[in-house]
């Protein structure tokens, strides 16, 4: 499963309903938030103030269920591999397609995710604990206020990944040059500055060992938004399911920046 | 005294004497390493292979003074405020002027320094303590070894600088565009890890302060090749004494890499 257009098209087909993660080596996973557009513009705006937890990849026109610059066949209504469905902030279904509940006023948000980074931190040598442990990375959320945009307001949540001081200056150094994919880290060291008191119990994934020798890393994770937008309790909110991500066309070369200073 | 042509003449005329800290702001100042040929490809080889400690910018034709690629009226036997003459890795002398001991067998290598990375860190709005509070930047001898090259081994030499964690990420960024003026960082928090067991005992320069919510910031400092170079007890090795520098015509902003990656 390497080439996204297959993937896209298993899934619409029904033959693929997995987790995407290592499915299309090399191309671009995005998570989905898909919105009334009587919402559209502020979660733009809380989008552009918060680039780090939110890093927008596109934004469709109301109504209009494709992403041409994510993929010239992406239909968002059925490309996705598992839905979750909000109302007033509350999950009330699990779907694997939106063509009976989709609505002229309904916007399509693509924000980038870990996987390109980590990707990257991976080609660069950087060993990953929580895959070789075959574990979800540890998530918290901290006591740092995201930009506040109309209605969206709410705490940056971060992940976290172990390395050696001199790996976690090279990681700093690559993820620099992603920054429509999370960027650079936000916080380094000294959890309990940015409200992390226990670093073994993460209020999502699973606890990642920090070793004598390491230093925690924490980077803006693609979760704020979600946890953002449902505190705001919006008639509708549709995402994809934890893991099951819009596969798209945008490689993750593609993504680097040369400068790395946003 | 913003101009180095003009810098280099006062000082070449015996009026300017002094430190060249904070002198032609904007422009690389340089570190001077002055060997016998018979160790010059050593100790070009030994900065190849170590290059943050030893960033190389030029190196001369044996016997010629001029570095024309650093400024084309440069010669540096006049153009240093201040010179150390060491043989057999003894100090002997202080000179303002080496033309009585210039020989047609001397090797000048200019290494890149601090300063102009400091430069781009107070440009983007981080600040740097030791500045503020007067005082040398703590220096310490690492137990990290350099890549050996013929006669030049040692252990390499750290400066330190504190930054809270955000900020601390911010300094990898941005040195990391700097390459050839040391660049990113070799280590950060956790002294004990390189051997550092009391940052409040420099191996040169004064303490300084870091604070419960900063980490401390590790890069390669430029007085390792010095500290090398000496432990090799070279007949005769002369080099700009502490502080004052050869002030050349590259500007800083030249030496920014797009590319960070070394």
């Amino acid at each position: 499963m390497n080439d996204p257009r297959a993937i896209r098209r298993a899934i619409r087909e029904g033959k693929f309903r997995r987790h995407t993660a290592g499915v299309a080596p090399g191309y671009v996973q995005g998570n989905v938030c898909i919105l009334p557009r009587e919402y559209a513009d502020e979660f733009r705006e809380f989008c552009e103030l918060n680039p780090k937890p939110c890093p927008l990849l596109a934004m469709s026109a109301p109504g209009d269920p494709r992403l041409r610059e994510l993929g010239e066949d992406l239909d968002i209504r059925t490309d996705v591999p598992r839905y979750r469905v909000f109302r007033d902030g509350v999950l009330t279904e699990e779907l694997t397609d939106l063509r009976d509940l989709w609505r002229p006023d309904l916007v399509t948000f693509v924000l980038g995710c870990s996987f390109s980074f980590e990707e990257a931190l991976s080609a660069e040598g950087l060993r990953l604990r929580y895959i070789e442990q075959g574990t979800n990375v540890p998530m918290f959320r901290t006591n740092v206020d995201c930009a506040p945009a109309g209605r969206f307001r709410g705490k940056l949540v971060v992940s976290m990944r172990p390395f050696k001081p001199a790996d976690a200056i090279r990681a700093v150094e690559i993820t620099a040059r992603y920054p429509r994919v999370h960027g650079s880290p936000v916080h380094i060291g000294k959890p309990e500055l940015i409200g992390i008191m226990d670093l073994d119990k993460p209020w999502a994934g699973d606890p990642t060992e920090v070793r004598a020798d390491e230093l925690p890393v924490f980077w803006a994770c693609g979760i704020t938004p979600q946890s953002v937008v449902l505190d705001a309790k919006p008639s509708l909110c549709i995402t994809h399911a934890p893991g099951h991500m819009l596969v798209t066309d945008l490689r993750n070369d593609d993504l680097q920046n040369g400068d790395s200073h946003q």
